[in-house]
């Protein structure tokens, strides 16, 4: 029985033309979060399965020897541990960002696989709202980075504190706290959800509430730094336990989408999972999956080019060391050169470059070796010239 | 019970200094393999368990519905599996490299950790030996890129052919074939093993063979390129089973680290696992463990600093607006800039900069902003000027 080629269900496999998407992505997100001061750290996809233990992250959990591993389910638990570990050592407040992979087990569906890869930045060690502030503003000037019109999304935020206020004083029980916290989550979308909501209350008919004094500064301070889309929104929860402050989100309003491109968060208690002091902390995460769909949507991502600018097809065998030595001297210039070293005609190696999507070819023959002087096409227009060897790295890259 | 901070055994945390470290060795891999028209593929690190059926990589398996998954111990069986998922689109020889984690149990130890990542550059569609020479090429580029002289390191090559006609001669008991390649492999760190291999031989005082016409092609060919430091070694195996032909890799030969670099080789028949028709290819890996050992001990690895170019010192709070509308200005034009918004002593600010290596300070007051002009510290030499807004990013990029 032959192996199946297929990857494992809810994963993907990222050809050469998936990941230059995706190293797109990986970029904008990398520049902008370091533009803003942010350095980047990394960890292991396994990690310890008690760094999660108040959460349900089962997928692949191994016992082997003294220690349960797991696979990560996020980044947040990480970076608390990893900052815990050097509490001491740390120049607070730290800027770090990650773009890590992460993996869930449940049914794949449009903007939900089993893997995807997030950006997450956090600011840790400060209580001041100017960290909320900063954050949003990044997260608006990446999608800025990608094209995405303000007006096409709004930034919702609320305050977990608020939450928490509003509902000890309106449930009939206490207790009901944390379902109720949920079920808010749901109840814009979700009919029973918003029912069984007010089942819990005293007075079911009334769960309007206003904005905290924190929510309006916030989004005044927001309207400072530019962002005027800040809207404040009763229903936003975002789904971790550990958030005790203001949470946030980014929320598409295409109907296509219609969700969120990314959401975060202060979390201020969770060093002390490690037996450390209270560190505050905010932070948001942005995952690969949906914002590619926000970017197909709007029509943002480009049709990329190979990452090789230049294909050198040689007209015979003999000229193959030279065809080498020409394309080692356009390397030394900072070009990527792929030689053909496979004997076969020259259309036939032309056609080639051109499915590569690579967008120039380079014809070497004896006459060319000769002359110093080479035919170069371009793949796209069709378009032919004469190039001496020391234009060619110009002539490319205009 | 605080929870612990430390990682799961054998696995790295990447604090920024670490992050920037493997950056810079991503860095270097990554471009020298596009100069060569390479280009990046990728997969989840997640892969059905029947791609190493013949191999013994059991750390993570997780049975769950319907197919059992692993975490994958190497990445050629992946890139196999997804070039013969769509070898009728693919326009052969395809070059591609990728830059993947992988994992494996055992008990770590220099060198060897139970997570690593691996660039991994591989040719398919190809029987030339140009393909060897290419790729032998590259893997010497990548290593002449991070300052590594050609003098400290060799280039073994064999033939698995080669080896194989040698054991089919010699052998009492031709079943002893894979037996004898493992012990050749060992033999010549492990005396124990040379004698076990001997004891399978007729004629146990003689296993010296010579090398047969394609590593003479190969040497001479390498030559050619410029590379002179390729060595026929008569015990050269490399671990995988799939490989069909020629094995190559560079061998370290400080007595500090006295191991492979990277290793490679031909494997013609890997595709056969699919049920495809045989696709000639080759390719070779290198991991950041044992490159960061090598580099290390040739003190090949400068102090990076932060990726932050510039530190933003507030003299009061009254100028953080107008700090940030500094910052966002020079953010546009390409600089890394972190704002103190913590309303600490202008030297604690700088102190903070200091520690996180960021090069430069930058104080802003109520005078520099009515006048334009700033104060730029320079935190290496110590060094201060004043300089106008318009000159800053030449100033710092100088």
């Amino acid at each position: 029985m032959p192996v199946s080629t297929q990857p494992y269900k809810g994963v993907r496999d990222f050809y050469p033309e998936d990941k230059r998407v995706q190293n797109y992505i990986f970029d904008v997100w990398r520049k902008t979060c370091e533009s803003f001061g942010y350095v980047e750290y990394d960890a292991s996809v396994l990690e310890p399965a008690e760094l999660y233990e108040s959460k349900t992250s089962e997928e692949i959990v191994n016992e082997r020897g003294d220690r349960r591993v797991t696979l990560r389910p996020e980044m947040t638990p990480t970076l608390a541990r990893m900052v815990a570990a050097r509490k001491r050592d740390l120049a607070f407040p730290v800027r770090w960002y990650s773009v890590p992979n992460m993996f869930r087990y449940e049914r794949p569906q449009r903007g939900r696989l089993r893997e995807h890869w997030q950006l997450n930045a956090d600011i840790l060690g400060s209580d001041s709202l100017d960290a909320e502030v900063e954050l949003i503003s990044l997260a608006v000037s990446i999608l800025d980075a990608f094209g995405l019109q303000r007006e096409l999304y709004e930034v919702r935020v609320n305050d977990r504190r608020l939450l928490q206020e509003v509902f000890e004083k309106t449930l009939t029980n206490p207790e009901d706290l944390s379902r109720a916290m949920r079920l808010l989550d749901r109840s814009e979308k979700d009919k029973a959800a918003d029912e069984e909501l007010r089942s819990l209350l005293k007075t079911p008919e009334d769960i309007s509430f206003d904005m905290n004094d924190s929510l309006k500064t916030l989004i005044s301070k927001l309207e400072t730094r530019g962002i005027s889309n800040a809207v404040f929104s009763a229903t936003l929860v975002r789904g971790f336990d550990y958030y005790s402050g203001i949470v946030f989100e980014i929320f598409d309003k295409h109907p296509d989408n219609n969700r969120a491109i990314f959401g975060g968060g202060r979390y201020d208690n969770l060093l002390e999972l490690f037996g450390e002091d209270r560190v505050p902390a905010v932070g948001f995460g942005m995952g690969d999956v949906s914002l590619k769909d926000v970017l197909e949507t709007y029509g943002l991502l480009p049709d990329f080019p190979s990452t090789t600018h230049l294909y050198v097809v040689c007209v015979s065998q003999d000229v193959r060391s030279d065809a080498e030595r020409v394309a080692d001297g356009l390397r030394k210039q900072g070009l990527n050169i792929a030689v053909d070293f496979t004997d076969r005609k020259v259309g036939d190696q032309i056609k080639k470059a051109d499915k590569d999507k690579i967008p120039y070819v380079l014809i070497v023959g004896p006459d060319e070796i000769a002359s110093g002087v080479f035919t170069l096409k371009d793949l796209q227009s069709g378009e032919e010239k004469k190039v001496a060897l020391a234009d060619l790295p110009s002539t490319i890259r205009s």
